[in-house]
């Protein structure tokens, strides 16, 4: 098919991260011929702006798959567990932003600065994207790995309202309705009764954070904790890496933040790590603390790339770094990484690559 | 004095964490002959209640101190600098909340949980009382110390605007209303122009975080995350205990939490740690995640002990724990472990220990 563009649909084309997509896909070189936008049968019909046309969006049927080369999935994992194998049967390549497939063994788990390459080789036509908070931090640590070799990673998260969904967003501005000009955080008890709906999560969000991400696994992890350890094992090639994640929400709306200790095999600098990633594609080094330079959401939200701050070596260990890093978990914890593999892929199928 | 209520003076009575003082002296077991407030020049004469009296604040002198046994410092650290030497000088033994005289080694660094015989040892006749965020983590630290042996922490903080006295909460309150209602969260830079003032903060902290507290020390790092270090070997008497600490400000009226990473000498079991801690004195197990049980800011306010949950074995190594801490930092984190120092010398000058 070289010479012609090749076609794009957009399934979960209404929800929060597809919104964010289609502003993306209107702002991005355009590689792509035809974009189609899929949603729940419910949402079939209306218009929506995508490269300054209106576009009706279309439901979710196999018929809906026809003619697409690249189908990009932002939908729940159920949803995809389903479709996402019907639109490769149908011949489309799909990249899958659900929890599905990130695990399995024939689904590569692309970050297009990290392991690009791994997206050539996916025997059920699948490409997962990883998880928002995985991706808040792995492109920072993958440029940091192949110059010292990554050897363990501690986590903590302050991981934003959105992460949840639209559904998370729109819990924490009504909470954050309520609390406003109330006198609460003296006392115990006082947010739960003003709060209202817990929505998504299961504590009041506003004026308070919540150390809990997910559903609950073995031995005490959430689901959210052993997605940072197990992804980031898979997208850097390194099964064994020693990882502890601990997922926390903050009553921020849009961009995660994560706390990282980050131990190499070799000795590091703070000049050499701030060397490598200026040099990273994706990353943005905002470290003076002299200044107050040091990333914030409130700085990061909206932007594309991994901002990284407050860089410092270990003290007792000179083969570790303390770094902090925050990224739209919208875009490139979500939306910007899928239209980057699937932007991998047009340039494959285009033969540009 | 054997007999004689030893008397006590609350050096800061008008502060934020002087507040939570006299609301604490008028519920704890009342071991105080007469109680004395003292304030800066413009505060004097105002009356506050204690212990069911009305109290009239005095001002700030040396001859405040006359007849005093204790003297509780709630004020700045070139307050304290001046002023616990002289309150010493007549005869007092200053109980000091400031960072003046914590890393002096002549002044005993205590939590009466972890350390209390350390009080009896004070050269100076000044005790110094740790910083808010350090206490919030300590006891628990100190529980699994003594079975375990502490080798390493790692820990990320989510500390309350609170921590910056009354002008922080009173920053975080004015914020919260001017975000209230606005569709913030989505762009960059639109929080900066809408939250108005950014108070002892140098970033918005409606709806967002911010890596950083205290002033800027060598090689990055804040003196917050330095206090935890340098405060918890103290405490531990572990001069080299490896400690890493990244210190962030969460939109949280009062209560900082700390996600912890401890390694130690010895093996540990998630089940022996919930023994240790339950029976910890001033610690609370709050660690069921199946029924949505873990401490968060909103619980724990208002409380005195240290609330822990989130206890998780790390995957990769048996010798080392996660932990998610909570901890009242005007109360354990300030004027209760204050309190409790105080009245480990009033035991002491009332013969009575």
């Amino acid at each position: 098919m070289t010479g012609k563009k090749p076609t794009l649909a957009v399934v979960g084309a209404t929800g929060a991260v597809g919104t964010v997509m289609l502003d993306l896909l209107s702002t991005r070189e355009d590689v792509w011929g035809e974009i189609r936008l899929i949603a729940s049968p419910r949402s079939a019909g209306r218009k929506l702006a995508c490269r300054g046309e209106q576009l009706e969006v279309v439901a979710l049927s196999e018929e809906a798959f026809e003619g697409i080369d690249v189908a990009m999935f932002d939908v729940p994992d159920e949803v995809s567990a389903q479709w996402a194998p019907i639109a490769a049967a149908k011949g489309a390549v799909a990249v899958d932003n659900s929890g599905a497939f990130r695990m399995d063994p024939q689904v590569p788990l692309v970050v297009p600065e990290v392991n690009a390459s791994a997206a050539r080789n996916r025997p059920k036509g699948i490409i997962a994207n990883p998880n928002c908070t995985t991706l808040s931090m792995i492109v920072v640590l993958g440029a940091l790995h192949q110059r010292y070799g990554l050897a363990s990673v501690v986590a903590a998260s302050y991981q934003a309202a959105s992460g949840a969904g639209q559904p998370g967003i729109d819990t924490l501005r009504a909470q954050m309705e309520k609390v406003s000009g109330t006198n609460l955080g003296t006392h115990p008890g006082d947010l739960r009764g003003v709060v209202g709906d817990l929505g998504p999560f299961p504590a009041p969000l506003a004026l308070n954070v919540v150390p809990w991400a997910g559903s609950l696994k073995e031995d005490g992890w959430s689901s959210e904790e052993l997605k940072i350890r197990n992804e980031s094992r898979k997208i850097l090639g390194l099964p064994n890496l020693r990882v502890s994640a601990t997922c926390v929400r903050v009553p921020v709306v849009t961009t995660h933040s994560v706390s990282v200790h980050a131990s190499f095999e070799d000795e590091v600098t703070v000049a050499g790590a701030h060397e490598i990633l200026r040099a990273a594609p994706g990353v943005v080094v905002l470290d003076d603390p002299a200044a107050g330079e040091f990333p914030t959401p409130a700085d990061v939200v909206g932007t594309d790339p991994t901002w990284v701050g407050r860089i410092r070596r270990t003290l007792d260990d000179p083969k570790s770094l303390e770094l902090f890093v925050c990224g739209d978990n919208l875009r490139k914890g979500a939306a910007l990484n899928t239209a980057q593999i699937a932007e991998v892929v047009a340039a494959e199928l285009s033969g540009k690559s």
